[in-house]
């Protein structure tokens, strides 16, 4: 089972335009360095299973016929937006697991195309999909907004964006699954807080109660970039800040 | 005053995700033959104003501060899309004239950024920008939609996508003026007939009906795309393909 970060910028991504602040300057001088949106891709026994779907270049990363799935954490643009041109395409239909979010996005469930659209998640109510067990975990956000705790015989991962804190039965959930890997939610630097994202500081308190676990930072903004090229401090052992195209595989 | 198609498709723009038709083939060998959404860019008098917000490069092509205005046509997502990133940027408000639809799209109106969204503009009401006058005309579509006529000391240009026919007022407008260039919805093959969008053949009617203005094709779908590669006949005099970047100066 091999999850791959395909982005991991909040909705003002590095480098954001205009900004002359640390991490976009360097975001544009060293593209390495650039986050796309934040979303990913699983691949686990021969399928691939998108989690979110705005990368800029979905189409020609991905085929025609080789996305199995999508599965949406929910319905804000910059998780959706490739949607809408994907939609269009000559292909065989995309299944789209999606939270209970009746509006969808703009006109999405009006003409969906080749998404095909299925019944909304249910929170802690598992399915099966690539032969893998998914159990979707509710979120605190200002969407209906669902994580994914994916369980193969190789081991868990859990995808956890966005989220501000973790609502708790998801949280013992997380506590009773030991997930090897969570890739969380870490919008903002330890100055900034916000109803509907995490900042660091909330990341480093989930690492600390589960610590058999690594977190890895993901949707981040450009603000929290910008503090960690100037931190002093260490980060706890179990925490990775994410970057785009990085690879957590489980064998 | 130079008006650049910065894109020339329909909301399928070629290469159509899995399309293997004789359009998307040969676009997916020579990007040259490749479409973008439609937008355009016009330059006059040292401004530079946007219509339509779609473009995938939008940010690196027109750096912070270098847009002095965008006209959008009409608030479908393949018109708007780049609207949704481009928002959260840091550079100086950008005027966003608009056509009276109360819902925009999404969130634009709730969440608008770095757009200051001007009051609706009213059909055949002029305005000045860029020390040029602007005339929004009405067109045909299944959204609030307005096309726009250019006038400076240099000549006038229409930009009419999209649209299915020309409403009368709009066309009496354009019989008056006369512009030395309209670009012109032609979505589909003389095969296809939508509420929505202009064929090749309606084109070639208005262009028989107005001589003297050059038309050039744009909004043009892969089915047109396949037509004409095959066509045999010759296209009207008055008649040009529109392509990306494709440039219509008047000096």
């Amino acid at each position: 089972m091999k999850l791959t970060l395909l982005g991991t910028g909040n909705v003002q991504a590095a480098p954001l335009y205009g900004c002359d602040c640390i991490a976009c300057k360097r975001a544009q001088k060293n593209p390495s360095l650039s986050r796309q949106l934040s979303s990913a891709v699983l691949e686990v026994n021969g399928k691939c299973l998108l989690i979110d779907a705005n990368h800029p270049q979905l189409q020609s990363r991905f085929p025609a016929n080789s996305i199995d799935a999508i599965l949406l954490t929910h319905y804000h643009m910059d998780h959706v937006q490739a949607l809408f041109d994907l939609r269009w395409g000559i292909a065989d239909p995309i299944p789209i697991y999606q939270p209970n979010d009746p509006n969808g996005c703009d006109d999405l469930f009006k003409h969906p195309g080749i998404l095909d659209f299925q019944q909304a998640n249910k929170a802690y109510s598992r399915f099966q999909l690539a032969d893998i067990e998914i159990m979707p975990l509710s979120l605190n956000h200002s969407k209906p907004t669902l994580g994914y705790l994916f369980s193969s015989a190789q081991g868990q991962i859990a995808y956890l964006t966005d989220t501000a804190g973790i609502p708790d039965p998801s949280w013992q959930q997380l506590l009773r699954h030991q997930p090897d890997y969570v890739v969380i939610d870490c919008s903002y630097s330890p100055l900034q807080h916000s109803p509907n994202h995490n900042n660091l500081y909330d990341v480093f308190e989930f690492a600390h109660a589960m610590p058999e676990t690594q977190w890895v930072l993901s949707h981040i903004g450009h603000e929290l970039d910008s503090f960690l090229h100037q931190y002093n401090g260490e980060l706890p052992s179990n925490v990775q800040v994410g970057h785009d195209d990085m690879q957590l595989t489980l064998e």
